[in-house]
């Protein structure tokens, strides 16, 4: 007996209308298709495993198998539910992991979450409430810190990056936000993200320390966000964590996974870790164990494995990896090199880099949402406008793609933007 | 050099401190120990795995060895980012594995989760508005939809369960909450749980079907928490999904999982099945949608093998399994027959029975936490009080431990309750 059709629609939530994706707004809403003449070259997209030249480490993805099928492996087995923060095995791989000379992470600071994009999620919703506390995010930035803050009803405002001063933190700019803000809405925290996406930049120890001296005046907690981690190409700049330079001393919500260190994005494996010496995140720390329980933590069997991803991916992976970020970077700033109308920001870190963009050099470009869409339609390169990131007049390359993709891609962007020249 | 050491403490958020999961409660705040003498008897969670007697299909956990380590798929692998609601090929399998000759679900409104908890926490955000809906959720019922409702501030409504009536649902109870907040707050959804945790109880069609009639005097969506689908196992009566009996004619959310049928609750693979014949639930997809961008679904590599596990899983091993909790559910209600101040609720389905006490029966056990406690101290046996689930006077079992550990468990119990008589 089929019911009678109700003609009532179901409305979304505010939570939900709220929540905006930038990059899927665009790509949904354009009009423009490829050049069916030109093969598509994707520089869009920041998944390295696209083009199968930044597999992952061997002996990662032949440990699931040997785990799996050990059914000798004592209870709880990995296919039960490990503790909703993670198991404490590879809470403990992570927290030794994390661990510098200058400070060591406890197990019982480290919580696991589906992907670095919750460990965001969680660090956000733990430190702010919804129109009582703003965040302070990097422009340019990856889109998701608005995305999540516009989601859950959390403010935002924007600190700016310097492009000429190797993106660093205009620490002007964040000291007024923070000076203005102390005396009315309160600051939840400042978040951090370094290596950056789309930047490609990688702080120096001596930034991260001024950056720590600016915010700790106001007492308001770093988040840092370093899923790109380690991932510095140039051989004189290592990477160095907020948690390192800080030496625990200073609050810090750090927050990461193995999505692009180890090329498995997919695989949804991130974490949380709280570095402080003193106790100053206690209460956060109970927050995130509460709130982790909402979903119970990542994957079981990619736990399960996590003590030997760290231990046995050997060091000559994450080296040549880091060769050919290199040399993709060296490849796009070599064929950017003399463009007229565009300058190429070197990129030192992470997977991106950004090109600034002049309008005024071309004939009907009026700004960077047109010219990666003419780019795209004239030449089939696809790069992401600046706009996406909040940054008018760039446009973001993705730089893992192979060599003669990269090569053949900037030959494209030459020939699109001398036939668009205005003196031409 | 080291920055001064601040003294601030950093605050957790409202959404932080107001997420509170009343087992973890009870857990963290026992002050007994079991006792020593009696190897412990856990009864209280709900996790097949701890065993070993509930394996999950060997099909299932040698297919992740074989994809992975067949570095020819072609790109997009494996390892990459699917869709933020799952690949295509994943969101087909399950909308095919939900399909019932009464109701066929597109893959395009089906999307993948990170477990099922990730999937009600989908449901509830998409339907309700802190503040503004109201939830209506079972007594007794799985802790998680009060903690998800507190934690994002949505206001919710307990409906009754009939102990006596094969735990239907009390129509009379939830239409008279729905007929009063008609006028007032808004209801954002019935939240139904059938099979039911912690009730092991299961629908008929009939009883499906009068409350969809109820509900739908009232335009309100359901959501149907089915995460114990098809683990009907009493022969006569089998599971009927709300999709089935609604044949799509009224907006039913489903949400579900692999967890409980396949044995493996760590792996954290669920969906949500939008089941809306005349496209009721269209704007709640694209809701879902977005918000699903903000932590992009489980893990690729479960996802990759997941219309195999569907298709090669052999019906021998679920109805083995269904043997199985038939017959432990049997073993319990024997074993803990006749015993004065104690009546069994028999289960029908799920993993899980309700165990009715009267504690003027016993001394010095005051009610149903004080049982429970007892008990363990006592007898090592842990069951869950029913206080947790909403329901004083009752405590939980899990059916899934060896018949020789519910043997003996329940010997224990009737131990401990002749012991206790007020009689003796």
């Amino acid at each position: 007996m089929p019911h009678k059709t109700p003609s009532f629609l179901v409305k979304r939530s505010l939570a939900a209308s709220r929540t905006f994706n930038p990059i899927r707004n665009l790509v949904d809403h354009m009009k423009v298709k490829p050049n069916p003449n030109l093969p598509l070259i994707p520089l869009s997209i920041g998944d390295p495993t696209i083009f199968g030249n930044f597999p992952p480490p061997e002996n990662v993805t032949s440990l699931l198998g040997g785990k799996l099928t050990n059914n000798n492996l004592h209870p709880p087995t990995v296919h039960g539910y490990p503790h909703s923060a993670g198991s404490w095995d590879a809470r403990q791989a992570v927290a030794k992991y994390l661990t510098t000379s200058s400070y060591s992470f406890k197990p019982d600071d480290v919580m696991l979450t589906c992907g670095c994009s919750q460990a965001i999620d969680l660090a956000i919703s733990v430190l702010a409430n919804p129109g009582e506390h703003t965040i302070l995010i990097p422009r340019p930035g990856f889109s998701l810190y608005r995305a999540l803050c516009d989601s859950k009803g959390i403010n935002f405002e924007y600190y700016d990056l310097l492009p000429h001063k190797k993106w660093q933190i205009d620490l002007e700019s964040l000291e007024s936000i923070l000076r203005v803000r102390k005396d009315g809405k309160k600051i939840g925290a400042v978040l951090i993200n370094n290596p950056s996406n789309p930047c490609g930049s990688n702080f120096s120890p001596s930034h991260i320390r001024e950056v720590i001296d600016v915010v700790s005046k106001y007492n308001v907690p770093i988040i840092a966000d370093e899923i790109y981690a380690d991932m510095a190409f140039n051989e004189n700049d290592k990477f160095h964590s907020f948690s390192d330079v800080s030496q625990g001393d200073y609050p810090v919500v750090h927050v990461g996974g193995l999505a692009k260190r180890y090329m498995i994005p997919g695989w949804r494996l991130g974490w949380v870790g709280l570095a402080h010496q003193s106790g100053h995140l206690n209460e956060v720390k109970q927050g995130i164990l509460d709130l982790s329980q909402l979903t119970l933590g990542p994957s079981s069997i990619i736990q399960g494995i996590l003590p030997q991803v760290f231990e046995e991916t050997p060091a000559t992976y994450h080296f040549n990896n880091l060769v050919q970020l290199r040399e993709n970077a060296e490849t796009i700033r070599r064929g950017l090199e003399g463009i007229e109308g565009l300058e190429v920001i070197p990129a030192e870190a992470a997977m991106y880099l950004l090109v600034k963009i002049n309008p005024q050099k071309f004939k009907h470009v009026k700004n960077d949402v047109d010219f990666a869409m003419q780019l795209f339609e004239k030449e089939s390169v696809f790069v992401l406008p600046g706009e996406v990131f909040q940054i008018p007049n760039f446009f973001r390359i993705v730089i893992t793609p192979p060599k003669d993709k990269l090569e053949e891609a900037c030959n494209r962007i030459q020939r699109f933007c001398s036939k668009h020249l205005t003196n031409i």
